[in-house]
């Protein structure tokens, strides 16, 4: 199997209905035609084997999540996915690996109606590099330089599923005792992007990001770009029964520096609690808020006592 | 040094004056204004060490090159650049190695008004992967599938340059008699993107393709796509004086299946000739009429005195 024929038997495929595309695989530029007055939003994810997923993961999954988390960027950035770009380094064309990769992919790229444009195949060292497309009305983007002190946090779904799952399989001791964890796998393996909400808090947030390094990382970039401060009631977080069966610390642990969460952390004024609520449950996403943006510079963690607890930041850093 | 502080000293610029970006580096997406009703083309390479470059290739030709070949496609398409990510897999952070990189990078991207708005760094084996936006006037894209029966077939520059020096660096018996490749080094390592000639013929062209993996291959995909034919006349291509030095059926084999050429190959009707010597004048980029495009399909290379000669295809394939 040739490299043209790798991409037409398993990324070519009639592009159907995407009146966004005008032109996809196959030349020596894709053509995307945006909704007149759009402004175009960017992301590009590089994922690395050994190093953002096992040696020998199961290569459907590996699609979806190789999309997920580029379409979890532009729901954190409240725009409409209008379609992506795939490079692929493979040690070798297999057939078999391809055809379930491709599964996994375009399973994920159909339900939110994100076409696979263009891309690039060569051989080398198996790396998987999407960049994604969308678009969204001027002025309603959810940057991470728009917090403002007395917004509330927020934060959707549920912390640390992922990260619960990823010691267990890594075989770190404390995770070994929890037994089976099917959400936290799913969590971990098929990360499901927060379109609708991101979509839905466009125009009414002030700022998001989307937890992919941990809450307390990712909190800190948006606390810099903001230059404010933020209190955060630990006792607040959301916890997932799974996350339950462990001691308090290990769950305040995977719920503050988990990773590969995918959910969005966002910052709202107070006035709009009732609209978020409802806008959030027309998406069927839960949503928890968890604290309160501060005028001064400066991470605090608290418990339900207003008792300040010593946490560590520990964002997980690719150099460090 | 961590990996934000890497993005921050090597990649994070004054974004200065481009209209065109609302929000660069920094945030879950970049954020790009297309001027109103014009078309988004988006292209992706990925290049990996040991595959496309040597390893320890020079870090500044190598930035220089990366988003070189990327440009080039938009130049083939007849757009215009607005900017571009770059996802970056590296053994380690090596600030000497990453501040030529950027150095080539950036002096590419500044002298097109391309901007670096986002992307991503990771460990792991050697890997660059660009993915380029442009825009463009809807209608007016130079695709491959508009070649015509009749159209002229043109390419710009001079072909072979690059196969050679390439050659004559793996030690290829044939290619080290020749001395010296001022021209072919520099073809090889810091090519030109012909994006004044790309976008001075949109609209005016029928179809165009980058040569990228030699001009048989090349013409190859234009042929297919717009399901036509071509007869080449060989002693008509563009030779070098580096080239000239060779035996002929070097020479030939050089220029049908060089590679990483980089020139533009387009398609445009007879009555275009003058309009098309005049715009390329202007570029201040030499062009060259090859042949013909003819209603049946078939690749045909021809000498001065009409002959056919049996030229293999021979057009790179990663898989092959």
């Amino acid at each position: 199997m040739g490299e043209f024929d790798l991409i037409r038997r398993h990324f070519q495929r009639d592009s159907g209905p995407a009146a966004s595309v005008v032109l996809g695989i196959g030349d020596d530029c894709a053509l995307l035609q945006p909704t007149p007055g759009h402004q175009i939003a960017v992301s590009s994810d590089m994922l690395v084997e050994g190093r953002h997923f096992f040696a020998g993961a199961e290569p459907e999954a590996l699609g979806h999540k190789a999309l997920a988390v580029n379409l979890s960027d532009l729901a954190a950035m409240g725009a409409r996915p209008l379609g992506f770009t795939l490079a692929l380094a493979l040690p070798q064309a297999d057939d078999a690996w391809l055809t379930a990769f491709a599964r996994g992919l375009f399973a994920l790229a159909d339900r939110y109606a994100c076409p696979l444009v263009g891309g690039d195949t060569t051989r080398g060292p198996l790396n998987l590099c999407i960049t994604i497309f969308g678009e969204l009305t001027p002025g309603k983007a959810l940057r991470r330089d728009g917090a403002r002190a007395g917004d509330d946090l927020w934060v959707s779904g549920r912390l640390g599923e992922a990260r619960l799952a990823l010691e267990r399989r890594l075989g770190t001791a404390w995770a070994q005792s929890v037994g089976p964890l099917p959400c936290g796998d799913q969590r971990l393996d098929l990360p499901e992007p927060r379109l609708a909400l991101g979509g839905a808090l466009a125009g009414v947030a002030h700022a998001a990001i989307d937890i992919s390094d941990g809450l307390s990382g990712d909190l800190g970039h948006v606390l810099a770009a903001s230059r404010v401060g933020a209190r955060v009631q630990v006792d607040a977080l959301p916890l997932s029964p799974e996350l339950a069966r462990l001691p308090r610390h290990h769950q305040i642990d995977c719920m503050v520096n988990g990773g590969d969460d995918y959910e969005l952390l966002f910052c709202a004024p107070a006035q709009a609690r009732e609209e978020i609520t409802r806008l959030a449950q027309a998406c069927r996403t839960p949503v928890t808020r968890i604290g309160q943006i501060q005028p001064e510079p400066g991470l605090t963690w608290v418990d339900s006592e207003g008792h300040v607890l010593p946490l560590p930041a520990r964002s997980f850093d690719h150099f460090a």
